[in-house]
């Protein structure tokens, strides 16, 4: 792991790693802020996976969550949303939503993107591995968020492993794919034209075929453009309300699908994570 | 006046507006976040002015500004640094220190400079007006602060109007730009070689000469890489004890120049501000 940057910032340390992963044959960068802490002390880990087209610096510039995660103690980690590199695949059209900016948080098996787009397995094993070994986390006390596409990868993290992430939660996610035009075009793009295949990677499907947690955060903009054709919140909220999922659910009215949206909630997820931290 | 764009945050208004400025002969864009607060309410102004390279959008997506200003009642100003467009003169080898992005908040006198780079009358009287003309703002109650080339800015518009701006503070700033590098490329290119036109753009000889204001807020990283050099606030400090002006000045152990380090200190000088206002 080779370090890119590191900021002093609200008491903690933000930095900037890169690290040549194995499971996407490329390098890989993410950021980690790490709060003040007692020497020796091992720190809950919130893992935050974002939207399309963006990057780790989307939200460790713009997110607003060093305070809070200062103030609670909170370890914040931020991956990349695809691998990157010369030799990788992108979308034909060079499109925004898919390939590149656009991993989906699956395992790709479909030519030619199998070889590097396995987000699956990069977010859920080699790095929480990583993070392990070189940042004061608490492994047993991981928590999960994100934004859109990765609010889609949150929601069907958190609901595939339940014992592993405490407390699940998202801002104006892709609730599911396999009903929505995003999901329409990087579902079989990645996993091929078995719909079977993507209820595992489809947040109301994995609840509809049994899957449970607790409870889930979920904020959306009412005034978010993607809201009708994209996101469809109330498709999840049935699948919470058959399935008995604690799912509290807030339409914040004037709010977009912007960073200034996920900023001013941040603070809100953070809180709730800490609380399911116990 | 003319909207580029408005997003909901924290409960208020981010906006970003363009106008054709009379004073730099260019359109100016800058950004103003309008908190919560009762129809027909009239708000304090804080004024932000940026470093070098800067434009309105760095503290806008960058500063952790919104929440304390939402919680606090103000409304936040973000100027850019220059004029800019086609026609606008830059330095001779496009650096960054000068010319566009470095307007050092100063009304030039020299050529080819003096025609768009008018920086000190744009913020001090055509934005106000704006502002007073545009928004729910108590002009009676403003206040200034500003990073680096901006704390500059905020220190010499505040000295020179003290009973306009009612706080003054800065982050990092350029205290005394007669005796460092920077200012010895920018004085003498927008004011010419006379050094006694310097002393009205620069905090310390301002002081030495008799300004005066109640109280000032600064805050110095003290891993910033800029400190020995370009910054020097011992310069200010002695300036300040001379005159018996009230300085904090605040060391701040293990931060850079970076909005890292503003972004954690914002939300003590938007309190500071508040209470300033009364």
């Amino acid at each position: 792991m080779e370090t890119v940057s590191t900021n002093t910032a609200h008491g903690g340390v933000q930095g900037v790693y890169k690290h040549a992963s194995k499971e996407t044959g490329t390098d890989m960068t993410f950021s980690v802020f790490v709060p003040p802490h007692t020497q020796g002390a091992k720190l809950p880990v919130v893992w935050y996976l974002s939207g399309l087209t963006c990057t780790h610096a989307n939200v460790t510039e713009k997110g607003e969550f060093r305070k809070r995660c200062a103030e609670l103690g909170l370890i914040f980690v931020a991956p990349d949303t695809s691998p990157r590199g010369e030799d990788v695949a992108d979308d034909a059209d060079k499109a925004y939503d898919f390939g590149l900016g656009a991993g989906f948080y699956v395992d790709a098996t479909e030519e030619p993107f199998a070889k590097h787009y396995r987000m699956w397995s990069y977010v859920t094993e080699e790095l929480p591995k990583l993070i392990a070994e070189n940042f004061p986390a608490d492994m047993d006390r991981q928590s999960i968020m994100g934004h859109s596409m990765g609010g889609h990868g949150a929601l069907t993290i958190g609901l595939t492993f339940p014992e592993r992430y405490k407390a699940v939660s998202a801002f104006a996610p892709i609730v599911a794919p396999s009903q929505v035009p995003w999901g329409h075009k990087a579902l079989p793009g990645y996993l091929g034209d078995d719909k079977a295949k993507w209820r595992k990677h489809d947040a109301v499907a994995l609840i509809e075929d049994g899957a449970r947690v607790d409870a889930l955060l979920v904020d959306q903009g009412e005034a978010d453009n993607f809201l009708a054709e994209q996101l469809k919140p109330q498709l999840l909220e049935k699948a919470c309300t058959d399935a008995g999922i604690d799912l509290t659910l807030r339409m914040q009215p004037g709010y977009d699908h912007s960073y200034y949206f996920i900023s001013t909630f941040m603070d809100d997820h953070l809180s709730w994570h800490a609380k399911r931290f116990g």
